[in-house]
């Protein structure tokens, strides 16, 4: 079979798992590009399946254990759900509803004959990124030839799906990915590209594209993406969401499946995307209180930590890191929040972003340190065409393992830098105290049109390479009447120029304006302190 | 200059530090092989010094505190004995023990002037394993090339002495290793062979032979080591000492200097190499109070924890590994401790090592990834031979990138079986508990005859696979009338033979016998507790 072919069965075998009675028929699916609000205002979804769906994860847990809610009707809510927002964006690989739906049958009975819940994700419906394996399903993450492979689908859980079945959560979904995970945007030949619920016109973003889609429109309450590059805070950022990095060694990746099989220079993390900042403490708290070290050698178990905040709070902030100009829209958004701080009496410096350039193209490096071999081996497999984004792998020389070491060695140069700038600011700022986060853009773009990202990933990547603890928070949207296209700009290099020239306030009207919440290694609390902190200054509501 | 002649005079210019007043003469040096009593016996040292150099470092600390000693006093004395336990063993690459009793003279100025201690290690003198940057000083790793490069020693410390240095500790000598610390006994074209105190037959260990034989005979209350395959373990084990290997990503080891540097498919980590459990524990909590997250970038802040141990515990006991059984001596040891620990009523089950081989063999093919490129720059530089032991960095191969992913992704294979056998533990306990430790040999010798070590280091290196948190403690000492010569046994492969004919009760009596307690990753409290209880029923007292 031609890759076609297979893309074309596999496409064929995933839609006779839709749910034929919540079908919406081609002429009643909106025109609109801003799908956001189509969930709940087109009328397909019951007054009990919006009340649920529109819940946030502590109240539907709190729901299910006091009886209000069965998990089967929380389930079958979000199914329908996220069916719908599958017909509007194209944003599911695996989809397993019936199963889904078993599964919290079978927790109520657990729940009705032994009076206790399977654990802290009892009977919640939790959407996995495509990579994470589950027990029947496939992992194709958008390559063909993985498509079928292994036949009948997985036989074990990733480290991350075994612990939360454990603890009693469903499974019901797996969201679209870009080939091999490599993309900013969530395209590959399988199942093609997923659009964005706030414009359609505009990527979702990758490579948890598919992810922050479904999550925008509530197909899940918590939407599991992965982050290497910044695969988590990308779409989270296109899609108006609340996202988090978390340090790595803390959250199980065990088992998942990965583009680049072995890569350890850069770790890939596991993170939620949500639309509530509550379900995200939620599951980031309960997740990491299960204990994921008894499932992943990896993770050290690390209970999630209550963290107080100064009442008065000090930012650096980073509005252009010298290489990649942010568009207007996103140079608004951090204005915005630079105002909003100052005026709530807490202090800004400005951070210098001397390393960011290198660590970022250091990342780069090592993604293509095996010559390509790991991803050409499996698009060679069924003569899949790389994409134009991705035509670095088919060219990239091998890289010699003392070379690499030497890579590493520079980086940690970097990354010793970058941690001295930031104990540095203690001299810089008015109290004498270090910062508390730098805020910063998570791209230079408030998503792309489909195609245009630009091959500029370092506003995510160099934290990465740092292996900080960083979270994205919406803060605005775009809006053709003030986030006009600059003019006079002299562009510093080709991607500039490209990110530069490819910003249209027409086409990106309604996009997402988000910012980064950047702290150091190991400071996933105070991330989302910070945020909840932000969240209350900023007021977005959409 | 022929590496000969740079290593003499490398020596010439350490031995200009002693200090020529504390000088023991030739024919006043002991004869014996066992030299552990000589420093207080001999009457070199003053009844002060010896009270100081007796005492533990919280002692110490709090007398400094409390005036009645002074740092300069503290500082003297250790480095009197440190120098006894030098001219006895050859412990030393770096002396500087003038500029430890200036810093010490300007630490007690600082307290009397603003009545203030510096920090958590205020006025102690701590001694650094030579890969330990300090300003002003060289840290040739064994290498005859590094003696004098940079010259005038390193501009900067590592994170660990600046981190320790802000904390008001003193410096005043470094540690021996073998070259590169890449065997497992300290020797070098530089400065030679270190012995071992207990019995100077017999190795020291290595790579942080240094830091025993230094600490055994209280050279220093505390001596850091590093540890990448053993290295803190082996030679704690062969010189009675307790040591902990932690976890990796807690205690700084940035800007330390490597013989492979960039390595990361495995980490080195720092530890304490200690006489005593309670200079252990405060050297531990201590660091990690003091916030190293702040001085390197890999690391996470984690303060040290209070951990509560059942009253019963659980142990899996691991007696041979299946590639190399430990000698008669050590045999003893592991058959002792599980009686003790029995006979208090703590239950033991037997410990599968089924990954154990493989993960060690790993680590070694980590070891010799770059081909021998990084160490052979090193030693062609000045011509110096390669030790036979460390022949295979002359001919390894290179490795691509692409087939060290390859290794990574079956070494977290087994990482994840062997976690899966640790938590399915419970399922052969009687109480259903998993089990809190495996106790095992730290390696096959009591101390090994010098030259004779044989190339395993499996029963530490596994650890260093998994990074999990692994102590050593002492439990016997050899005995020839009782650690006979195993007879008729047949060894398994070329390695196991030469381990059990380099065994002679004669040569190894008096030689150490000491286990290791492994705990999972980030478990360097629960070791700590574990040592302190077992230490209670084995009644270690040299």
């Amino acid at each position: 079979m031609s890759y076609k072919e297979i893309s074309a069965k596999k496409r064929a075998e995933r839609d006779t798992h839709l749910i034929s009675e919540w079908l919406i028929p081609e002429d009643k699916l909106p025109k609109e590009n801003d799908v956001l609000e189509f969930p709940v205002k087109s009328g397909y979804l019951s007054a009990s399946e919006i009340e649920i769906t529109e819940s946030d994860a502590p109240t539907i847990f709190e729901n299910i254990k006091s009886h209000k809610w069965s998990s089967y009707d929380v389930t079958k809510a979000f199914c329908h759900r996220s069916q719908i927002a599958h017909q509007l964006t194209n944003c599911l690989s695996e989809i397993f509803y019936a199963e889904g739906l078993q599964q919290a049958k079978a927790l109520d009975e657990y729940y009705a004959t032994t009076g206790k819940l399977k654990g802290r994700f009892h009977g919640v419906p939790i959407s996995l990124k495509d990579n994470i394996n589950v027990i029947g399903q496939a992992s194709s993450i958008g390559y063909v030839d993985w498509c079928f492979k292994p036949e009948g689908g997985f036989t074990t859980d990733s480290a991350i799906a075994e612990l939360l079945r454990k603890e009693g959560a469903v499974f019901y979904c797996k969201t679209n990915v870009p080939v091999a995970m490599m993309m900013p945007e969530s395209t590959n030949h399988v199942y093609g590209t997923t659009t964005n619920p706030l414009n359609r016109l505009l990527s979702a973003g990758g490579s948890s594209g598919g992810a922050a889609a479904h999550a925008a429109l509530k197909g899940s309450i918590i939407d599991i993406g992965s982050d290497i590059g910044g695969s988590i805070r990308i779409p989270a950022s296109f899609n108006s969401l609340y996202a988090l990095r978390p340090t790595s060694g803390r959250y199980p990746t065990y088992g998942t499946r990965s583009g680049l099989p072995g890569l350890e220079s850069v770790n890939s993390v596991n993170g939620p995307l949500c639309t509530s900042l509550a379900s995200m403490e939620w599951y980031l708290s309960n997740l990491v209180d299960a204990d994921p070290s008894t499932v992943d050698p990896k993770v050290c178990y690390s209970p999630w930590k209550k963290v107080t905040l100064p009442e008065k709070l000090t930012f650096a902030i980073l509005k252009d890191d010298g290489h990649v100009k942010p568009t207007p829209p996103i140079q608004r958004g951090i204005d915005m929040v630079q105002k909003l701080v100052e005026e709530a009496g807490h202090e800004v410096i400005e951070w210098d972003p001397s390393e960011h350039v290198a660590l970022a193209q250091t990342i780069t490096k090592f993604f293509l340190a095996d010559g390509g071999k790991h991803v050409l081996e499996v698009t060679e497999a069924t003569g899949e065409p790389l994409f134009p984004s991705m035509a670095m792998y088919g060219s990239a020389p091998s890289m010699s393992v003392s070379e690499l070491w030497d890579l590493h060695a520079e980086r940690s140069g970097n990354c010793k830098k970058l941690l001295q700038r930031w104990m540095d600011t203690q001299l810089r700022t008015k109290d004498g105290k270090v910062i508390d986060a730098i805020l910063l853009p998570a791209s230079p773009h408030p998503g792309c049109p489909h195609g245009k990202f630009g091959g500029w990933v370092g506003y995510t990547s160099v934290f990465n390479a740092t292996d900080y603890s960083v979270g994205v928070m919406p803060v605005s949207r775009c809006d053709k009447a003030v986030d006009l296209a600059e003019k006079d700009y002299v562009p510093r290099n080709a991607i500039d120029k490209e990110i530069y020239e490819s910003y249209d306030p027409e086409v990106s009207h309604g996009g997402s304006v988000s910012i980064q919440v950047a702290c150091r290694k190991n400071e996933d609390e105070k991330v989302v302190e910070l945020i909840k902190r932000l969240s209350k200054l900023v007021k977005y509501s959409g």
